[in-house]
Formats: C-alpha cells, structure tokens, sequence
C-alpha cells in the first residue's frame, strides 16, 4: 500500500469549480473527446478547461498547450493521455496546487509489472502532492450537485438519493443506464478503476456522510484493507442501507478478476460472511444490485418477514413463494377477520389462504379490496402484488389484439357474419353496462365498464403509494409485461417499486427482510 | 386414480375441424367470450360452434341451445360454465361422440372435497367416453398447425417449435408473451390445469412425438405417476431437449403450491435428482425457463463446456464467470495462437487471457476479428459476446445523448461558443476519415467512420449467424441494453439468441452443455 497520510479534498472532487481535460481531443470515440462531451451534455455549469498541445481549440474551447498555460485554480484535472505520460502531467498538476484527478488512461497496474511500477510511480507523486486519484482506469464520476457526468459514457442519471461505487467503470455506467430505466436516482457514482492511491473505503466513508446520499451501492472486484472496510461499512449500515454486490465467485470467477483488474478475488465465501456481519446486503446479480438501488431508495423497511402475496393466477404466488426459503421469508398466515373481509367479494371457491389468489376475478373494485385487506393486516410485513399492472405497452397491445385482430379476421374470413359480429359486442357491452358491479358468487361478472380508468397503471400507482404512506409497509408490485420500459420507469418515479418477474420480487423483499434485522440487532444492541 | 384406459384422439384436440363452445358470450371479460373472441383473432378457419340457450347470437354467430342441437361432428368442446353444470355437458358431448373438451370452469378438485367429487364425476364420464379433458380450471390449448388461440387471454404466439404444457394457465400464457417479445416461436401449448384424467406425461409422450416440436418446456407443480413421467422423460430427451420449471420449492414454495393448485409438492431435491437422471434440463426461474425455449431452439448444442468470453469491458467478463462454477462451466485457456492472433489487432496492453476484454477498441472490424479467433479456436466449446451488441433503441438514444445534448447546453450556457464547437467537432470527423483504420498500440484511435453500418445490430446478427452455422457452436449474444424489446426480438426472429445480462447468458450456457452431457452419456450408454 501506498503512503496517502493527506487530507482529501472530496467536496471540490464532487463540486469542482473547474475541470480541465488533459489530452482534450475533437476526435469522435475519443476519452478525451467523450469525457467533455459528456460534461457539457450534463449540464455542468463551471470553467471547461482543454488540454491539447497540437490543438488550437477543442469542442470549441480554446486549448492550452500543458495544464501550466492555464492561470487561476484547478479543482479537477481530468487526464486522457497514454500512460507513460500521465506522471508529468501530475507533476504539473501538483505545482498548479490540484487536488483531485480523473486519469482514464489505463496501460497501468492491471496489464503486468512494467505498468504496476508506473502506477506507483504516478501514486507517489500524487501521495506528495495532496492529490486524490480516481482510476486509473476508470470510467470517471458523476455528481449530482454540480450536474458532474465526468464519464466516458453519455450516461445522464437521474438525480436521487443512490451513491455507487464500482470497481469496474464499463459495468457501473451501464448499471445506471438500467438504473435509469428503472427511474433510479443518483446522488454520485465513482469508477474507482485501479486505485492508485485510494480504496473503496474511502468513497464509502465519504457517501456514508453524504448529506446527498441515502442508500449505497457497491460492485467490489478486491479489496485493499478489509478490516477497514468491514470497519467502516458496520459504522454505516445502522443508518444507511448499503448493498454490494462482489464479483469474482469460485474458481472461473477468480479467473476472470485476474484477467480483467490483476487482483487477487480471494476467498468469496470468507467475504460474504464479513459483509453479513457488517450489516452490508448482499447483491447477487448485476440485474439485482439496480433492483436492490431502486427498491431501497423507494420502499419503506418492513418491520419484519411476514409475505403477503396476491395474484392474479395461482402459478405466479407459487413462483414467488419458491424462493421464500432461501430468502428467510414466510407467506404470513391470514387471520380469520381478513378471511371472512376477502370471502364478501372473492369468488366462494378462493383458496382462503395466503397467496390469496383472486381467481380470475376482473372486478377491478375487488383487487383494491384485496390488496387493502392484505396491507392493513398485522400479520403482514411486506405485499407482494402481482396481476394487477398492466403496463400501458402491453395494455394498448392487448386492446389491439382482443378487438383489432378479430375484427380484421372477420372480415378475412367470415365477412357475412361481420355486422352480426359488431352487434353482438354491441349488446354484450351494454349487458356489461346494466349489470356492473354485480356479485357473482360462481365466478366473474364480466369486466365493469365504469372501472375503465381504475384498469391504468396510474391509479393503481396512486392506491399503492397512498397504502405505503399509510401503513409504512412496502407494496412491492411485480410487472410482468413490462421488463424495464414504460411503466416500471414510471412507477418508480412515482416512488412506487416494480419487479418484472416474482422471483425477483421476492428478492428484493428477502433483502428488505434482511435490512430490518440488520436495523434491528443494532437497535437491541445499543 | 381415474381409470382412462381408452385411446386419446390428440390429433384432433390439436386440429380440429369444429370447436363448439358452451357458455359462450358476448360480455366482455367472461372466459363464453374471451375463449372464441381469442380463436378468431389468432385465425382459426374452421366452424365455430356457440351454444347459450339465453342468446340468439353470440359474436355474431348463431347460437344453439344445448351441445345436442348442433348438427353434425364436433372435434372439441369449449366448457366455460359454472362447475356444477359441466358433468351434464360432458354427458351431452359423450353422446355426440366427442373425443376432447376443454373444461376452463374452475371451482373442481382445487377447492376442496366437494369441488373434488364434482371433478371425479366429470371425469368418470370422460373416462368412459372416451373423451380426454383439458382441465377443468385451465386457459386452454394453442396450436400452431390450425392456428388455435383456444386461450383464456389474447396471446397469438409466433410459429415455431417450441412445445409448451403448464400446470399453470395463467402463468403459462404469460411466458408464451414474453416468448413472443423475445422471438420464440411455438408449436403446442396446453394449460393441463386440474387434470382431470390427463397426467403431464401424456403431454410430455404426444410432444416427445409431434413432428411439428423440436423443444418440450414444462412448468410443473405435481405429478401424479412420477415413475412414468420419468420414464417418457427418458426417451425422449436423447433426441429433443426438455426443459422443466419444478415449483414448489422448500416449505414455504410447497405452502404455495397447496393454496394453488391443492396437490402436494413432494420434496423438491428428491424430484430434481430424477429430473437430472432422466436427462430434463431444470429451469430455476420463470425468466430462464423462457430464455432456454429461446436458446435450445436457436442455438446448436455444443460439444463440450469451455467457454470463450468477449467482453467490452472487463466487469461483464466476470459477472458472467461468476456463475461458471455452479453451472459446471471452465473459461476456455486461449492457445498461443490466437493469443498471437489478438495481439496483430489489439492494444498492447489487452490481458492475454480469456475472458478477452477489448480495452475500450472502438474500431467495429476488431470486435469481430475477436470473435471470429474465439469462435474458430478449437479450445473453445461456447462463445459468449458482450458489449458488441448496441440494441436500436439504445444506439438511437445514444445517437441523441451525444450529439443533441451537448448542443442544446452550448446553446444554453455558451452560446458565443456555440459556432467555434461546430467546427471543432466538423475537424475532428475530418480527421476520423483521413485516419481511418489506424492502428494504435496505445489504444484507440477513435471511430472509424466508414464502419458505420458495422455498427449496427443487423450487421452482428448476420456475422453471428454465419459463424454458428459455420462452426456448429452455440453462439450467446449479451444485449444489456436492450431488456426484452425490439433488438432481442429481431435477432431471435433471425435465430440468434440474445441474453439480457452476463449471468443469464451463463445460465443459459451452463444448461446447453449439461445437454451436451445428456447426448454424449446416451451415445456412450447404446
């Protein structure tokens, strides 16, 4: 390890006044041409400052020949040169008084010896001058208070409350491209590529006090110091969740690690023991840490395990329910008062347990009175819904597809009978309008055309965030026809969670269920 | 046990020349009108048959008062009814002759030993007719050979030859949804709901022998004579794969299962070491039971379970090889050779090792020169791609991101700076074309402008395709940016299998060299 027994100065890294670009190119798919693109695509507000010596202006931007042509302060260097070069510009860098650099140059400690030797080289200099690295190697950083995208990717996040660290620049910005669909706001992201002279308990001590930051995320490759780390992290998880998901599992995994940032991966086992120590929730997949983002920065904190599901199509519980065991969730049991409640407009032949399946039921009516009942009920912690969102994608295509493709058949192939055809669902709507409402213990009335508008993701969005308010529970709803687009982006910009599957719902409810324990052996123990 | 020691007629269940449906109706939402309005829109062409003695027409067909006034043959009987009329129906249709009937009514065995006797008295009546019951309480059969939707929701499924039979109706259209948006084309499904005197094996024998099905799925809750199921099992796997969803999963999973479904679960290890005896592959989720349909039906087997891994970005790689190790995969070790081969086009500082990470190579012909040396090289048993895939909506929003927002923040914030930026962007392009192609052992040397149409997906999918069939490989696009929308759509229609993410892809080629297994332990073993 490298001495760095300085102060850093992580305000102006985050909230730079300045940021000059060394190695600034105009050549498109550049770093030196993305870095400021990017910056100038997100908005940032302060002075661009281009580095290029054979350049008379970039981007537009006037172009000094080295970072000592430049006067007044630099709060952030940003170096996209090739490696063996990167150590004088740092030099400069020192003598102009910088305290923070971006160097996206890799070459460095990942590929072998002779790298390693210039990345201490770089460190050392920097060590002496007060400076903090991020990278090399690194795709850059993102702040939301400054509208920073110092990023090699045009990735323009939304702003919230999620801080990220990742060791691997390429995987984090394309993780807060899915984070983006998902409707998941960040507050900083940090490629902290090589480490040089940092590890990653320094950014997570920094988001640990970050006013900004309200859940941490983190994608780990290695780890200098675990002792700090797990030291640091147990300081935090009391007050912030923060989920790492950590790469390099089993023998292929340790390979790849190897090959992608020349680390030893370690043990993985060992590690997770120590993260479910600290307090730290564990992601398992990348698809779960932007899950696990959106569902902590969304949904209140169960107060303990207990699983309320309903569905619409029993095959769906059973699908959530599978993974309930190895998640340390159980399907709360239902008290007689919400059964005989349920009985009064569910079908007589519902199964009268939990997952309360509504059997095919499109009273949209009765899926709130469902979903209600379940949410104010003491035995349960958390509700899992599914069957009740739509997704306007899949809402449009099915209206296409249940009154557009038969008609167009009609007309194909049986065209005497269309008029007939067009009468008949002309009468079966106005039977509809007559008899709305209407209970039928035998099975379903038929759809109430009055509930039109109860049928958009919108309302149901309204009727979950109003539940969540009020009985500080969260309503995980899975929506299957969505995947990542439309209404799952929308929905959780409403605040409201989306899974696309139940199992992954019932993951992220098993790390909710997690996260309350973590909060609760804290409480009791201290 | 029911006795069914009678001949089934499943020819004509899967197409038949006349499908009457009792119950039939002209109210939106209720199964009498969602089950024909579904078989016209999917393009049935033979006689539809409504019976409802309330109406003269139903969806502008004449309608009969009972199954008896219909004249002439009826291959399939449609019973959307309530429970306790269905065994007077099923009488009626045993007198018509019938051989097959959909019962869709729920409210039988699942409910409770009324429910159950109702059910065995339904089915003594088949039994003796005859007459093979889907159901009672399920959402019907597809059929690709006479276009039959014969669904409960409007799903028309791509043609193909996938063949589908699910314990779970509801959760069973809904994957054939997802299918769709991820291009799988299927032959058959049935919903075999409460099986009244049907067994899953049934399916699984008629499947194993249908021409039109190269790839069986299945999502299981219970079986009723598991000794045959995996004996048919047995059979057929050393010719088609069969792929099996198992729910019912640990205590809480087989809670879930009797709420369901009311069948016992039976312990779940003890069903998988069968499962992997008899060569079913295992599905662990709802979302991987989808992706193998899509990937055992696009992809060749492969002949072994080295994996060669392209990555842009090194993080991918080892999201992806943190699952080998569970799915019995080893990174492929890269001969001298190729190695030697990536070294003529790759910066110098690329890790040698598999997986291969392009460092951020940004020209188009590189990423597939990777590919084509990973493809060819003999050491390697499966490709998995990452990174080279931009998926349309991406690329088109990346088009934008990087071009409009810029300028839309000079015009904002800068606008005396405006032109100058227009014109350092125009030199830099001049400068991409005049130095197109170069290389640089330093890294890139920007985007090549005449590679433009190579970046597009159209262009991969046909370099992929050609290789597969080139090299009899699987072949395992990662498109991270895509979820389940347009590209992966497009390129299953082209028969390349996209996976959303690194760790699917791996799941994905984990499950096609256990099939390898499968075929090479059957070749040995006769």
């Amino acid at each position: 390890m490298q001495e760095n027994n300085f102060t850093r100065d992580f305000d102006r890294l985050f909230n730079p006044r300045s940021v000059a670009v060394v190695g600034a190119s105009n050549m498109l798919g550049k770093w030196g041409f993305n870095m400021p693109m990017n910056l100038i695509g997100g908005g940032y507000r302060g002075d661009l400052l281009m580095v290029n010596p054979r350049e008379e202006r970039v981007l537009g931007f006037p172009a000094y020949p080295t970072l000592k042509d430049i006067k007044g302060e630099i709060d952030l260097v940003v170096v996209a040169i090739p490696a063996r070069k990167v150590a004088d510009v740092l030099s400069e860098a020192a003598e102009k008084g910088v305290r923070n650099a971006i160097v996206v140059s890799s070459n460095f400690g990942e590929v072998g010896e002779e790298g390693a030797r210039m990345e201490r080289k770089v460190a050392d200099i920097a060590n002496q001058a007060g400076i903090t690295i991020v990278g090399p190697n690194t795709m850059g950083i993102y702040s939301k208070t400054s509208s920073l995208c110092c990023l090699g990717a045009p990735v323009f996040p939304l702003e919230g409350g999620v801080g990220f660290v990742s060791q691997s620049g390429n995987l984090g910005v394309q993780l807060m491209t899915w984070g983006y669909r998902k409707g998941v706001g960040f507050s900083r992201f940090v490629g902290s590529g090589n480490a040089a002279n940092t590890d990653i308990s320094d950014w997570l001590e920094y988001l640990g006090g970050d006013p900004e930051t309200d859940t941490i995320i983190l994608y780990i490759e290695g780890i200098k110091d675990g002792r700090r780390f797990l030291e640091v992290a147990r300081r935090i998880t009391p007050h912030k969740p923060v989920i790492a998901l950590k790469a390099g599992k089993g023998q292929q995994g340790e390979r790849a690690v190897l090959s992608h940032s020349g680390s030893l991966a370690g043990p993985f086992e060992l590690f997770q023991g120590a993260m479910e120590q600290a307090g730290i929730i564990e992601a398992e997949t990348t698809e779960e840490l932007v899950d696990l983002a959106a569902a902590f920065s969304a949904l209140p904190i169960p107060r303990g395990s207990r699983v309320g599901v309903m569905t619409l199509g029993g095959g769906w519980g059973v699908a959530a329910a599978d993974s309930f065991d190895r998640e340390g969730l159980e399907l709360a049991v239902l008290p007689r008062d919400v059964i005989s409640e349920l009985d009064k407009f569910l079908p007589s032949f519902w199964s009268r347990r939990n997952p309360v399946d509504i059997v095919g039921n499109v009273q949209r009516k009765n899926h709130y009175r469902v979903m209600d009942a379940l949410a104010t009920c003491d035995e349960v912690d958390i509700l899992i819904t599914m069957g009740t969102l739509m997704g306007r994608d899949f809402w449009l295509e099915n209206m296409f597809k249940t009154s557009v493709r038969p008609f167009l058949n009609m007309l194909r192939y049986r065209i005497a009978m269309l008029p007939f055809f067009q009468l008949s669902i002309w009468k079966g709507f106005r039977d509809s309008v007559t008899r709305r409402g209407e209970h039928n213990p035998e099975g379903s009335g038929g759809i109430n055309p009055g509930e039109a508008w109860q049928w958009t993701d919108t309302a149901i969005i309204h009727r979950i965030k109003r539940l969540m308010q009020q009985e500080r529970k969260p309503i995980i709803a899975v929506a299957v026809n969505e995947g990542e687009s439309s209404a799952s982006f929308r929905m959780r910009k409403a605040g409201v969670f989306t899974a696309s599957t139940p199992e992954r719902a019932a993951r992220v409810a098993g790390k909710l269920a997690r996260y309350s324990r973590v909060l609760s052996n804290h409480n009791t123990s201290t």
